[in-house]
């Protein structure tokens, strides 16, 4: 599984988001009988149910808010995710870090809406810790190597290799993902023999001269 | 002028905003010519880009962060919004309070953006203090009215009678709007009566039996 | 164990908090041959030196902010704390929630100062992950009945059993308590018989018109 | 007027912040006879109550909550600060930046508790729309010289100027201090002639080696 979290970034707003949406869901096409392979895309906020309409791939909201829908100008609902399209979000990335509260709320809500969750967690402790409210996925991601290009599966491995451990032990069915500063197919291949079930990242596609290479060098990693 | 606020609404989820927003573009075309009459909508953050492509009127963000397009996962930043072709946003809702160096950033940024920020604030001394920032638009909303149904414009006239006359004593070229409870077009003309350009309302529209016939009722106290 | 959160109430300003922490530090002294015992008493934050310097009960921090030393004005450090001569803190209380990873830092960094940390929960769920990061103690609150005067260990009975139960599972030393509509002392005696250590409370405590009697019916149940 | 904000500093810390304080008051009553002169102690959050108490100089919170008294964990309340004796607040420094309805409820409410407030700004425009709620004090401090040793007054004299003239012009009894990188007695003078009526600092004087030369230093630019 590869995520691909498009940010804020100036490059994915309006037709540069839509276009690196389409180049995956190429790629993923592709490759789809070859490989089991889940490309996932988490369009800018403000484009996600213009994208999520135009792509066949998963999308997925960078983030939404704990609150049932109602009275709550600019909130994100889970239910507005869902009527999208979307198939999930994202939850506590390190740049919108939520209250455990919160997250709690998020992923059983979830649930009910058959929405998939992919919590950011910062260590092991943290990864532990979310893995008890058992959402779809845990993605750990040590905010210290974001956007760095130094991969944390080969910078850290003990932090990649670790969390696999302590989420699997108190949520067997939890998919583990991980992610700061993955940029080729080699850090991808690393996270995957440490035990991840796939990668998160971001400016490593989203900056890329040319996403395609950029994706097919990442998924022969896996 | 009339600000139709979606909020996060179950209503406003998928093609439901899409419809109310298609009405309003309906009844803004179909009056053009009898009444200087502008109709904004302010779609679910999620839907922002699909709406705004597909109708004519101006759509305006719920809500935008502070910050620069960069790495900001969750973020919806005014390049993003200016991307989806939307026109504005609405700034410091009640629900969606922000701090003032922030809203200084917001309105600001969005003047060289080309973007219209309609400021929303609580009291006479916030607005003033607001003002002094020389937004597009301050619109008035006293919280412990909103959604109540008892229009501000008839309750606490003095509120928008003060606010317009502090406002424009700061910043002449502000519009004033007023919100909180607006329902129907004897609350729009008391609004008017008092100095407003005009209305922010929210449940009044998306709440409605028939979108069409209560805009046409609001519409009629301008 | 007795915890005593005098919040931001009006009768804990000035000398008020300090007559409660000093009644409860009568009571403790009285009962300390008689029964074990711990009363823990959370002054006002602006108090908190002023009080723990004059009573020999533990005293505790309501709320430190997740940061080192440094340029944080306005912010409550645990080693601000520490120097004060308090004993712990709580932490992730329902008014004042904070972000998992921050949660984290603050209980790993409280174990190194040798400081003693309460994190609050509100439901099963949240109190399996809080456990996951082996604080001292969960204290498990449900929102909706905290200053009810209903209380929980009545009113919910099996919040409390099966907090205990997940939260000793993941980490077997942790200390569990219960809050929220804790008045009397069959409440604690109910909250004990459910598997609890002890008691959290607030306006039980607080706007009792006998301190001291109230702390001895309390007691009574333990 | 010379208001110093100890922060979160580990220096300030228990006894290091008393000892501060007690310079500040020592070097006060000294000057009394010869100059009119101010100088205010903002202590750290959990020690306010503790300094207050031992030393005769106005003494202010660093931050409060927007809160009434009651039901609020954590939360500092004006009136808290009120009953440890100290005179004032710092409201919305750049660490600790407010929702403008905050700080307009803050300002309004230690007006009627006869507290002082000194609302810090980052640059003309808030300085103006600050200026327009009618506090105590306006203190600019662009954010990126805080901290830096080199002194607003010197580095963006302007910015010091215009805010003066902008606040002045909107409430002209407001106070106008400006911080920022103030380290010296010249930096102080600069402000001085700017049309400052006195300066903010924090680690200029915290992290003194000698805090009563420091002072002596700071005062002779008055």
């Amino acid at each position: 599984m590869i995520v691909v979290n498009m940010k804020a970034y100036a490059e994915v707003n309006g037709e540069g988001g839509l276009k690196i949406a389409k180049v995956c869901e190429e790629v993923a096409k592709e490759l789809a009988e070859k490989k089991e392979l889940s490309i996932i895309v988490c369009p800018p906020q403000a484009s996600l149910a213009w994208i999520a309409t135009q792509v066949e791939i998963p999308c997925f909201a960078q983030h939404v808010d704990a609150v049932e829908p109602g009275s709550h100008t600019g909130a994100v609902t889970l239910e507005s995710v869902k009527a999208t399209g979307a198939a999930g979000t994202l939850v506590n990335h390190s740049e919108r870090r939520l209250k455990i509260a919160d997250i709690d709320f998020i992923v059983q809500k979830a649930k009910k809406l058959q929405l998939l969750t992919v919590v950011c967690t910062n260590n092991v402790a943290v990864s532990r810790a979310v893995a008890a409210l058992e959402p779809y996925a845990v993605a750990v991601e040590p905010p210290e190597l974001i956007g760095t290009g130094r991969s944390v599966s080969k910078v850290d491995p003990a932090v990649v290799e670790n969390s696999v451990k302590a989420v699997k032990k108190i949520y067997d069915d939890c998919i583990v993902l991980c992610g700061a500063g993955i940029t080729d197919g080699d850090d991808v291949r690393a996270a995957i023999e440490l035990g991840a079930d796939g990668v998160l990242l971001a400016s490593g596609v989203v900056k890329a001269k040319d996403v395609r290479a950029k994706m097919l060098d990442l998924i022969s990693g896996l």
